[in-house]
């Protein structure tokens, strides 16, 4: 029997049979050709294995004062990489496009002040020279998931690139769209499930967290989810992050601003500073259950 | 501030508020005239509150022997309730109908044998009468969500109702359906969150989580999970259970057989006896820290 | 070769060979089974061949006078049926449910005053012996689709059944949902398209009039549109209507209102009886020239 | 009262009050101010007004005997655009990804030969000189719909812009992503409809032919439909053009091949040529009785 989780989340229920059983059209992230876990250092800092990773920041990148103040307050708390957009994609090109390479330089700076990688994301082959040069793993937002010259490009970058689920992108076409970046030489991908679109109108999407036991079973590489952006509503992070931990997810990228309210974008799901910490706390008991760390 | 929910799942971050920010169409479900969570006792057991109310049994009742073992299996292990379908919805004419009121019979007499109480499905105004005689919850399937004179009549019965959420029915929508069954004069309603027809095929149904949390705050009703529809695959169940236990859920129904491959319906869902032990095992760990017990 | 559609829409491209190709699991539906057209005959009027039927009338039967009004003016504009809901399955059971008896009395008057026959919708057995009495067609709703109950009791009455698809059934369950009516031993079903359930919120819903073309070619049943309930706004039931006549539909059911602003129910996507007048003499022109009459 | 649409296919049985009940966060798309419709025109070749603009071609180009076959035949049916793809965006990095610039000369060659303007792909910055050198109009496929920066990018460039609607787009989030291109300076922008991603399985997507009908009304700009995409399968592709026509499109893209059991890409759903010669015949008739041309 094939052990494909080590850690007690309740997926290795069944041997690895079923897994042959449904053969899936992609290679280099198959677990049956790499069964181990896949787990991705990154400043000492693990994502993958006995670790939850935790990701926090703002939305946008919108001054010094704040990227600074955040990532203090998110280390505090227990986060190991910091998030912040200088790039934004935004659906309507009248809306706050983000700060660009401004918003990279700050991100540095509050990432050398507190000591947290940085999470940001690219959105074009022209910005990965200055997100390699100012950020420590690279993100492909939803909207770029199958943006496939993009992704041929981050395959020959040699820094982690962190893949979020298309809105409405299968479970498999999400697999194959890492495997152009493992294809190209990169095999550092955290794949990233942050809600899908469906019907309801309640939530800003639907947070599919069967998605991750699956790309658990079927894959190697790490798994993480942003209750963040599946909800759209700060009240609901909380449960769904403990949610996500208990399906397995290997971490977790959530927005915390010091002041929603005045913020440039997303301020309604971003945490408080104190209700991150709240939730990390609470956190800790759930993956203490699991043999896990934080 | 309001106190919505008593046990720590994280959900009553935010003040009420909010709540009253959304104003939504319901009146007898309503969490805002009616700040307590609803707890319903049957038999001595008690679905919501503090406590987590697993159900469990076969898809079909097929024979005597089959669910009084599975009955006394899913016992042992800790579920308080026993399902089983006698009555049963299939999409074609042709597939197994159940066993109708013969598989009624048979579970009362595993309800005698185990003194589980029984959760068994109605379909039909006619089928109303048998149910009552021989079940204890009365479950209203997702195909029949928005059968409104089912439900009306359901509104006169002394029983609880199990009421699923239909494949694509929107929150709101589903608590309109309660609003149904407790506007007739039946406040026992239990709503069931069992997976939503998406543009995903690798699962069944998606698992809408952030819908339990969503429904445990603007109602007092209880909420329960059923992973094994939701999915469709049994290795995912456990990992489902666990996530659906940490956003809060009050309650599983898990399909459990004695010989999933010879099961006359669902057999790829449902879990073994043994299965069933290891994962309310688990769940127990979960609820501890939760301050619950099951 | 098979020539599976008489007139010219379009869809006989290919030769039957490809129905065979995708084996479907239903029997009595299938036109492998009976290649010819089911042609359906109510009162001398058809439904299915070289007609189009055209079905119109209000969303619900208010009152003597407007029912007697629509009728007279649908008929004058070239309606073959007259539609109007008496039971109303209503999201809320706080909305307006419908005449009940009283609305069916209503609608036999307006059928004897106009000559039109009448298509109502019934939501549970214990209607049927009403809608039988006054009705000529028998609606069954898209929240009661896989109301199995229902259909089984539908399958053994000698009126046609009109069978609208769920929000979210797919092609092959509304099939087999037909099945279950066929089986039972009424063959007289006709196929509904009125919308399904997506992420698109500009539209109540999102016409699918590809499963029309699809329906035609596997099964030999009569399909209609009902572009009314499929958008939710009154103008874009024209534009659809000629889309879902030069894909193939056997018929249209439409909703026409005296008076829309003052509606009880659907008065924004019921046309008033001017525009159904202009409606209908624009898909005059459509289905001549495909060869067929209204 | 704003006669929005010149020809007859009923979307103007409104007057333009219930556009601007409906505010929409976009200026330059926006009929509102902007109340004619846009025509494009390709040299001579009009999209828009009172024209049919039909495109056609092979999903890829594969060789120059294919392409000019193709080019020749669909030219003498009234194909007045030739589509071709050299760059392919696939989902699996395992497939072919077209012939990229080489295909791109054919495409010229083939251009030249007929006299047909070319329509082709684009999916990254650094290949739009490629297509503004070789090809007339440029295509962004429904996966690049939200890739912002390239939106920008040809936002600069003098050349039409064929935006096709992502999988999981709105209709407001199709025409924003329009805006982007607009308001960088090219006006000349082609909605084109494709289908959405839905819960259906038997079509590869579901055509939403209501959103052809939406964003004539609400924007000025020429909507064409792509029906091929829509539903995968030959044999649809002619009921759902003359659906497409039906409700107002502007213009068809179609895919045709001259042997499509040997394609390399989508060959199942690729007309052969004889095939899309009746499509045209007939089309013509349905464009005669809306007082349009091909």
């Amino acid at each position: 029997m094939l052990q494909i989780m080590k850690y007690d989340t309740g997926s290795s229920v069944e041997t690895a049979c079923d897994v042959q059983a449904a053969p899936m059209p992609f290679k280099l992230a198959n677990r049956m050709s790499h069964p181990d876990d896949t787990v991705i250092e990154v400043d000492g800092r693990k994502i993958g294995g006995n670790t939850l990773a935790i990701m926090a920041g703002p939305c946008s990148v919108e001054s010094e004062e704040q990227i600074i103040e955040v990532a203090t307050k998110v280390k505090e708390s227990g986060a190991k990489f910091l998030r912040g957009g200088a790039f934004k994609p935004r659906s309507s090109p009248y809306s706050f496009q983000g700060m660009g390479v401004d918003g990279l330089k700050l991100l540095k700076i509050a990432s050398v002040e507190t000591g947290l990688p940085v999470v940001t994301e690219v959105m074009s082959i022209e910005q990965i020279d200055y997100v390699m040069e100012y950020g420590d793993i690279i993100q492909v937002g939803a909207r770029n998931m199958q943006n496939y010259e993009l992704l041929k490009e981050l395959g020959k970058v040699d820094k982690p690139v962190l893949l979020k689920r298309g809105l409405s992108a299968t479970i498999e076409e999400l697999i194959l769209s890492a495997e152009y970046i493992m294809a190209g030489g990169n095999s550092d991908v955290i794949l990233c499930e942050r809600g899908i679109r469906t019907f309801e109108t309640y939530t800003r999407n639907t947070l599919d967290l069967s998605a991750v036991a699956v790309l658990k079973r079927i894959t190697h590489l790490p798994v993480i989810v942003d209750p963040s952006h599946a909800c759209g509503k700060r009240w609901m992070v909380d449960p769904l992050a403990r949610a996500a931990v208990a399906v397995g997810a290997d971490g977790l990228i959530i927005e915390v601003h010091n002041n929603p309210e005045k913020a440039l974008c997303d301020g309604e799901q971003s945490l408080r500073p104190e209700e991150f910490d709240t939730l990390v706390g609470a956190l800790k008991g759930l993956v203490n259950i699991q043999g896990r760390v934080i």
